[in-house]
């Protein structure tokens, strides 16, 4: 694992996920850029000191090296450490478990691109809500045609924790993530906005063909967006809009989703990962469970537990890491860049281009911006 | 009552909003502009024939004759008639109760605005969902300074009854609603957009200074937006987006407010509308209920029953009616157009301007347009 | 109306739902047993000073001969009041409307039925939850076997406004609804648990055979039960529990049913009186909503706007009303003590029965106690 | 482990939940009493051929033998196993995570206690729902007084898997779940009415003092009860329902908690477990969330993720596990059965008497049956 060191927050979040199936060990780590820091970290978590590097570079080499080296390294450091430390391990044949947004920059996205096109390592970014059940489940039953041709999809991503302005305040959190040089242009909507629009991508099926954005900045003195709003074209006619926002107070990781077609329409909610919300033209509202009726395939291939038995954050998070395992096994090089379901590379090259798109957009006072 | 007639959908609900606290007597109407079924509709209500009109004009010029002419006519034709009819109350000293919005056309608004402002009697506009105890509770606590000043209103009017062409299948109400000669330049946009713009206003305080539209027709062969996406930008800073459709399977009449500054966070359902969820910033999330603790006289005044016993869409419309017969009470010649918080001719105005730029922007490629 | 003054909740409400169709116009009353408020109540709602009466007795004679006397009267006095009232009118032949429960005592109630088994009138009893459009649609659905025989029957009632000891605080409401002077031997199960156990009688189709009921008094030095558990079965073998309570913080008005058979599933809750969930066995569950699809003429015939508008309990007692009007219209002397789906005195008795046996069971320590 | 063999359900949750903090390795096993399916369940989940045993008791002996033998078992059987495998670990100072209720009956639950009180390893049973971040919060805030003295626990244990007599299709799972040899005497009230005595008793900190319980059989031909409803009375005064439930469509995995007390009510439902409403007298509904405003240390210690971030049945699962660990390596001869907030023993105990009461009470016609 390169970052994660204490203090962080997505690091334990990944070590959780990836052990959760019995899939993954963690055995080395570059946790922190702060030597003690990562000592520190690295003892907490029961790592052989030798294997406790200083950097992502000593630590690629080294394992690269030793005869029981690394598998797979996740990567969790801030957005613009993302590319160097990928390219260190795909450059030694080691697969990359990545945190989104994919890079700081558009440039450096494209850059790790090139490399991930002909590494002899997979590279998988963890856009983790699409390894919820019901998420599969819906993407299922677009697919399948059960809203006919999609006309709207509707996407929000919403938080309160920026509405006052923490990074003032000492939280690193919310220093690096408000700070352009470790996050790139996007605030909001590269933390969060990402998301909605990769996961509005993911079920649909559509991609995005231009949108207008109008990104503002609340939080005293902050450098970055902590709100947007964004009008969504997708190529094939489909419209609709996405919301993000860090200053909102009553929301806490309001990730929504719907989607429309004239045959019906979809509704989730992340809080509430476990129900979808289906309606078939002409008729009532279901409420489909993860493991209930109604709920076919595509969701019980990752879930654990029986329906009523709430899945949640990690779970999800864990399928994307126990597809991974799947993965690594099957990989043979010169294979694709990432299988199945799992987002890849160009998934965040998708990302990366609507965080550019969305940040161009709003400095041309929300004019339309192809993607 | 001018329009209402049988097959009508809001006459019915004005005849009981007007009925409901004893503050109106129905005896005199034009229902429909079809001799047969203005008699007919006429006598299925108990009216005496000979109060019975063919038409508005000849409604207006009788009764203004009659001893015991009405006080106060309804308005409730589709939407061209609005202006004309209004108009020959209002030159005889009848005051207008006139359903939204205000007309067809903004030219129309216009000239009955210079009527309204020089006539002796009270033109009252019924945006209804202002009437709600919930709502003019939000009202109250955002003047108090409860959100702090606003940054962002999410607003959002989705229903599902036009995902099918209905017009072409000989609904009447789909046919004048999707008509641009009987409802002007705005299907969905004019329809419910304009209640979810006044609400948004009503409840904020704020006005919009500018909005990017893009509007959509998805029905087949239909000639009228069915969904429209807005980005609005208010006078002193705050932002917002407003979506409306007609296309959304599995929305009924999905009216739903959010409003949010550095202080909490707002929001409301008008199909759960004896709630209204208050958070303030760094506190945890509050119910607040029609009659409950923390719910003050702003909603209490507009309420009949105590808390749990539901109220809802009659009730917020019949609280419009009876501040009305208050109004025209205390009506005195050269008095204000409509008093204290009943929606008026400006109301009606601001509304049309709205319909009018979301149109202009839609067809300008979603360009921002100043109202 | 007799009883109803200042100060009074549901006389209020009578009349709001009397006038909503208007199908009735209050035109005398005797509206207090304190001569003064009698008469500023009846000023204050614009009776006729003639028609303000000092006790029903005066007004059960003197409107019987006038040759415009009223045809129908609503009695909405505490209990105890009911049945020397009702009597005093039917005796008359004026048709009675009258509050719940039937009676204080049992022996008051049964006197009352022979007298209303003889009446050249009809008497009708506010059972107003039996009014709600989805608990028609539900009593359809049971009866249609959409559930199957049934086999369990859930229903609570539960409040939380005696938490603390209103009565010895100067509420005027929680006085005599905990003197059993007034109220009779049950205190919450007399007030809400006769609506709990009506309702789930009315929809299931089922009589309750033999209860067991734990009834306390928690309030300080409440006199009647102010919260009670009861274990029901049914004949023909159904099972159920009913809890009323009216001292659970964060209840306002709690009333939901919930019923289960080998075929399927549906829950109801007042508050959100719109929404039906239905959940065919191994089907997914649906939201049906008044109006909407799935709702069947059961609901529509007591419904006055499309699904999303959401009626409420105002709507639903107007259904009440508006069905008396209708059965008085059609009222032939010697015909039915109540027609059709309005609950009579029987539903009277059947409550006067539950109650009386809920209080023996709780002395004899929750034995079971036949109907 | 012992038991969880292929087509098992609760012990892939007890390997996911050991796992999940990194806590337990899995390195032996007697996974099924039918010799192939152990060794199959163990080739799947990669133990050590010489690891998988075939029954616990060669298990126990032969793990006791190994130097690198076991530090705790976890016990996963049906019911009547546990007993009799749980002493062949304690014997050998294997500490013991056994799955719930104790036993199949309450002879073999005494004759279990007996030696753990003098055993020298540790005793835990998984009450699961006890690990809830927002039932430790809300046991934390009874415990701070937040409702004053208790006056209702109600709670409710509701699925609907058996609504269909599955035990005669070929449910493994249904099988030995309505047959008394392998469940004991309780059905539903063994198997899900354990947890909501447990829950109701661990939040509460009340004991039941008596109950009067009415079980029932729906399913044709089913030997277990199937459905109970049981009136509580606490010591102290307190008094509550219990209601459990196999056979009610619509309901999953419904377990929900609702307490009141004169300053307030608290209400969870297991299916949302990421919210804990709660009202204080007087005062409007709070939504607490799980690392959100108002939830305190209690829930913060057994969480890994933000408020928001939905955790759910295998976390809590987890929490016993990590918690289990930690138990473990502060283990000394002769300390306590079980520490800290963990059930053990005596939590068994109590849910064996809260089984065998319920089953007597309902044989004598609901007579109260004190524990």
């Amino acid at each position: 694992m390169v970052g994660g060191g204490q203090g962080a927050f997505i690091g334990a979040v990944h070590r959780i996920a990836a052990r959760l199936d019995g899939e993954f060990t963690l055995v080395a780590g570059a946790l922190s850029s702060t030597p003690e820091r990562a000592r520190e970290s690295a003892a907490a978590l029961g790592l052989d000191p030798a294997r406790s590097y200083a950097g992502f570079e000593q630590m690629a080499a080294a394992e690269a090296d030793r005869p029981d080296g690394i598998e797979a390294v996740a990567i969790v450091t801030p957005n613009h450490m993302h590319v160097p430390a990928a390219k260190a391990f795909l450059a030694r044949g080691i697969h990359v478990i990545c945190d989104k947004p994919l890079a700081a920059t558009e440039e450096d996205a494209d850059s790790l691109a090139e490399v991930v096109r002909v590494a002899d390592a997979l590279f998988i970014l963890t856009h983790n809500y699409t390894g919820y059940p019901m998420i599969r489940q819906a993407r299922e039953m677009v697919a399948a045609g059960a809203l006919g041709p999609l006309r709207l999809v509707q996407v929000e991503y919403v938080q309160d924790w920026l509405t006052r302005p923490l990074e003032a305040e000492g939280s690193k959190q919310a220093e690096w993530r408000t700070d352009p040089a470790r996050s790139g242009a996007g605030g909001a909507v590269g933390d969060i906005g990402t998301h909605a629009h990769n996961l509005a991508c993911f079920v649909s099926g559509l991609e995005v063909e231009e949108l207008a954005a109008d990104l503002q900045s609340f939080g005293t003195g902050r450098r970055l967006d902590d709100n947007g709003h964004v009008m969504l074209r997708f190529r094939g006619g489909a419209r609709g809009m996405l919301w993000c926002s860090q200053v909102a107070p009553g929301n806490e990781n309001g990730l929504r989703l719907r989607l429309y077609g004239p045959a019906g329409g979809l509704e989730w909610h992340q809080e509430q990962p476990n129900h979808l919300w289906f309606t078939p033209e002409g008729g009532p509202t279901q409420r489909l469970t993860r493991g209930g009726p109604g709920a076919g395939p595509a969701a019980a291939v990752v879930s654990r537990t029986p329906s009523g038995h709430p899945e949640g954050y990690l779970e999800g998070f864990a399928n994307l890491y126990t597809e991974a395992a799947a993965a690594i096994r099957g990989f043979a090089p010169g294979g694709p860049p990432a299988p199945g379901l799992l987002p890849g590379v160009e998934a965040g090259l998708s990302g990366m281009r609507f965080i550019t798109a969305c940040v161009r957009s709003s400095q041309a006072n929300a004019a339309w911006v192809r993607l």
